[in-house]
């Protein structure tokens, strides 16, 4: 085998189990060395450079034990994974080739093998930002930004919530929504509410939970739907805050329902179809916020809990 | 005006707002005097016999004072109100006729004019027990009973969670549900559902929420659906429970939906059609819990709340 073949491979290591809020130093690098080429033997695998990583809040479950979950823990002691944009450098699998570039589920690492192939697509459209197909065209997010857009092109008044000056600054004057407001300043967010929405809120899209959840069930309109797609506020806490007005879903008979990503792969297409004309014609915008290096990725991944990003969270593992 | 059409007219009146656990001490037995005919000029109005009045849950939430709620607080100083079964002595209203049976929205006492007779419906079936229209035949409970039935009508596996000895008896014996389990004699409801759902809940029709809905949502399984009914647990309380599992709605993308009998009163003949002949065939077992006489009611409508009642909770008014 020749020297050439060999490289370093730098991976972001779950130290181990966390429990409250989760810090930087949970995680560690470790520089290890790794084969640019399949092993012999190792037959329906690919061999990946990756490119870019998603970091996104649902990470943070999978660095606690969880038994019977819809996802695994991650491992201590081993690379954390997610999903990113990678390049296909040797195959053994029908559906790969070398050069090939791809998206889904991979490790925090510099090259890959990934034998559990499923998760993977191929990138056809390659006339937009490979990063995209970490977030807007993995239908991964950063959800927040998208479904106000998404909501705004079907017709609805669009109230957004975020934790910064310059993220409502972005959701008014980039994102085009209606009106949006800083959960942070305000002390009651029942008057927020009531201020913003004076007839009551018809569709919340939820991805905070607790408080902001319980504030919003006694705005809901009659015959109102919550689409519960994530609860962050809930994530570092020891315990789940206790929400205490689903007696308005009975009142006002509401639907909430919760979702993931895995039940609608299916549409995947269509949704192609339909956002990469959006994104080309600028009607659909789309910000990233992007580190540079693995180095770096653990901060980033952390800063979704503290609100650091400014849209998307992605890891560029490389640029090469 | 004829002496004898003076009656006397003994009422229900709550006597102030209610917090916290309600008592029979909270209302009072007024006797009045009514006279036994529409006054003049009262058009488009029924003067009833009040026969049956149904004792449920939700009235308690009508003790307290609401605001934009989807029922009307009952008034300090005056007669409660609910769903009961009344026979017309008087009508200037050209859908009903002296003698008629009806049932819908009347007040606690014996004698009440009923100027608003949308919520009113003549009874045409006869042929079972009058007191059925304020419950079975009023789709308005008791619901656990019948909802477990229905669901093995269906083909389900169906357990039910009861508050006494009694009453888990008669979920097994009498209305033939698979298991039922005494709540207040399981120290941990997890366990216990473990125990009668080992592989986890697909329905879970609610009419208690709080704990016993925290439990639940860790049981449920993938795509599951909870039908919110009612939250009794909760009615008495100065300030609900907090909910924690929430979370579990989305990774288990599970649909909890809330509803209130007004929607589907549309699907009334229908059902009618249906439950009629099963109770004929006796395939429908109801029990009925009857109280006798107004000067009872508060105490069989405070019953409810401690679970005194077996079965659906009737004050009959009388039986003359």
């Amino acid at each position: 085998m020749a020297e050439e073949e060999v490289a370093e491979n730098k991976q972001v290591i779950l130290k181990h189990y966390v429990s409250g809020f989760p810090k930087e130093s949970d995680m560690e690098i470790r520089t290890t060395k790794t084969q640019l080429k399949l092993p012999e033997g190792c037959s329906g695998a690919i061999l990946v450079k990756n490119l870019y990583l998603s970091c996104d809040p649902y990470m943070r479950n999978r660095m606690r034990k969880m038994e019977g979950s819809y996802i695994e823990s991650f491992t201590p002691g081993s690379p954390i994974g997610g999903y990113g944009v990678a390049e296909v450098l040797d195959s053994t699998h029908s559906n790969f080739n070398k050069g090939d570039l791809v998206w889904g589920r991979t490790t925090w690492e510099d090259h890959s093998i990934i034998t559990s192939t499923e998760s993977l697509a191929k990138i056809q459209h390659t006339d937009v930002p490979l990063s995209y197909y970490t977030g807007i065209l993995a239908a991964s997010g950063a959800v927040g930004q998208l479904v106000g857009q998404f909501a705004k092109l079907f017709g609805c008044y669009v109230v957004g919530s975020a934790g910064s000056k310059e993220k409502v600054d972005l959701l008014k004057n980039k994102f085009g929504f209606d009106k949006a407001f800083n959960y942070k300043e305000e002390a009651d967010l029942n008057a927020a509410l009531k201020r913003y929405f004076p007839d009551g809120i018809d569709i919340y899209f939820d991805n905070v939970g607790g408080k902001m959840l319980d504030a919003v069930l006694l705005h809901m309109t009659l015959h109102s739907r919550i689409a519960a797609c994530g609860m962050i506020s809930q994530y570092n806490l020891e315990q789940p805050e206790g929400v205490r007005n689903l007696m308005c879903l009975i009142t006002k008979q509401i639907r909430m329902e919760g979702f993931l990503v895995f039940d609608y792969y299916h549409l995947y297409p269509k949704f192609l179809e339909m956002i990469i004309p959006q994104i080309k014609e600028g009607k659909i915008t789309y910000v990233e916020d992007i580190a540079e290096g693995l180095e770096n990725a653990p901060r980033a991944l952390m800063g979704l809990f503290s609100g650091r990003n400014i849209g998307k969270q992605v890891v560029a593992v490389t640029r090469g």
